[in-house]
């Protein structure tokens, strides 16, 4: 394989968050189910932003969040999403540009507006998310652009995508794709409840052998293999993955590669909002494999880019991660 | 005088701040004067907006974040500004209304867009604008709700609001009319160069007998008098408006009245942003001026309210601020 041009490249919705907080109650009241995502209408998503005591904006989405990671940590990053032409849509372009990742989907000429997430933080940090998925629901095949996946080291694709039908097809193409040239395409479970709702074919996926690199938290894996034995669900999975990352929050990570198992711990901090804590481990977990650095140096990334998004409001990095690893003592060609 | 409906009025430049991180290198190259606001052109707004390395969009303007400050306290508070009928307009009044705030100015039906200010923060946390005042500066005299001046116990007046030809009618009208209802009138002074901009305007008000109480700091006093005795200065002040707040950073306030001199310490923190630390104060202090506490305890409700808004991003209360007085031991009626 030929050196990549893009160390990673992200397919996701292409989403701006609108955080603020709220009262633990208020979950409660509204019958929210804290920690989780749930999709939402334009109507229902004004509704709980009323629910919002102060509001930031801020550019999200999940796979979008990883390659903003991989980008503060100075490697090079490419992202396909769907925004339409409007103020959200143009903040977003802004920001991808702004932070050096390439980033030339093609806006909607018409359509919804620009998907938006009204994210719950509560005072435990905790973030519960509504997402209006707008624009970003119609990412299509001809949006994969296949120059890009070929000069991309790793597509990483957002669990998220098999929410809306016409962006799946355009997962599915940038997968084979990436297989296809002998990349690697990597995948994150995203939500124990959008796991629920496309189990059959997340399990589909697991099986046949395209994706290389999975990220999945403890409730995904709950949710994927309906088992509380996590010891032997991780095993199973790590036989159809060649690299298997289960993030285990304030427990840290365990990475198995080859049927080797490595724990790495989480990095101590003070925790103010959660969203984007499994985005920006995946961004720095990828960067090390980008870049190939065994395992156990890839999760340290990860966790040193997961603890800076998580001790401030919102999950794109405001400190130079490249500082943060380096005075960490790791580098990377 | 009767009661108040409200305990804080304030009227402003209504401004969408988008806020990032910048070297401090970024500022020299660009000859950037640190720590003060510059007004720019929507061209000029997207040149500076490209310099940041991540934004954050919040709501903003100085009177803005004051009354947000009054709302987060358990006050009454309402708002007179100018918007566009785009985004930011729409998520600015949202903003105001979630938090209770009357904000029922009608928005521009045509013209520029609603104001954004592009601000720098630089790793010491301190702030420099770039503001675009669009449909801000069109707020005009028939804007100036007078039964809402009528019922507010203080009319705050942001000295911004003198760059904009148009809003400094607006400034004096209401002025004006909390003077002939027997209101207070309240006045910050903003910044250093806007008081050069306009220094014969700020004097004249000073010396008319119409301002009850101002803020200012140190670097705006010097540029108001044009001396290095701040003494003197305060004191020669102090002679034309009740009460004189002078504002010193880390070293605290110094509040004048009747003669009367008042220092109250800062209250530590550590300083992420310094942006609305200003404007948190005059809202804690004015919240306790209309509740009748002494200086003093208006002070540290300023402190108190200016170190919450320092310790995170943006300019605009991110927790409850009525909780952290209860916690200070300070309580109004």
């Amino acid at each position: 394989m030929t050196d990549s041009r893009f160390d990673v490249l992200g397919i996701g919705n292409a989403i701006f968050d609108i955080l603020g907080h709220v009262h633990e109650e208020t979950l409660t009241a509204h019958n929210l189910a804290k920690g989780s995502m749930r999709l939402v209408t334009a109507e229902e998503a004004l509704a709980v932003d009323a629910l919002l005591t102060d509001a930031v904006r801020i550019s999200g989405g999940s796979a979008g969040n990883t390659v903003a990671g991989v980008a503060s940590l100075g490697g090079r990053a490419a992202f396909f999403g769907k925004v339409a032409p409007d103020a959200y849509g143009e903040a977003y372009r802004h920001d991808m540009h702004r932070i050096g990742i390439d980033f030339s989907t093609a806006p909607l000429t018409e359509g919804p507006p620009t998907a938006t997430s009204v994210i719950l933080v509560t005072p435990d940090g905790e973030r519960t998310m509504n997402t209006f998925l707008g624009a970003s629901q119609l990412l299509k095949v001809s949006d994969i652009d296949v120059d890009i996946v070929d000069a991309s080291a790793i597509t990483f694709l957002e669990g998220y995508l098999f929410d809306p039908d016409e962006a799946k097809s355009a997962f599915r193409a940038a997968a084979e794709r990436a297989n296809a040239v002998g990349r690697i395409a990597a995948l994150t479970l995203s939500d124990a409840f959008c796991i629920e709702r496309h189990r059959a074919d997340f399990r589909q996926w697991m099986e046949s052998g395209q994706i290389g690199l999975v990220f999945a938290n403890i409730a995904e894996m709950h949710a994927l293999f309906e088992t509380d034995d996590l010891d032997a669900a991780g095993r199973a999975l790590a036989e159809r993955v060649p690299t298997v990352v289960i993030t285990m929050g304030a427990q840290g990570a365990r990475v198995i590669t080859n049927g080797e198992a490595v724990d790495v711990p989480a990095q101590p901090t003070k925790v103010v909002d959660l969203t984007g804590a499994g985005d920006l481990f995946a961004g720095g977990f990828m960067m090390g494999h980008a870049r190939g650095l065994p395992p156990a140096e890839c999760a340290r990334l990860g966790a040193i880019a997961a603890a800076e998004v998580i001790s401030h409001f919102g999950a794109r990095p405001q400190a130079d991660l490249a500082d943060l690893a380096k005075a960490a003592g790791i580098s990377f060609a």
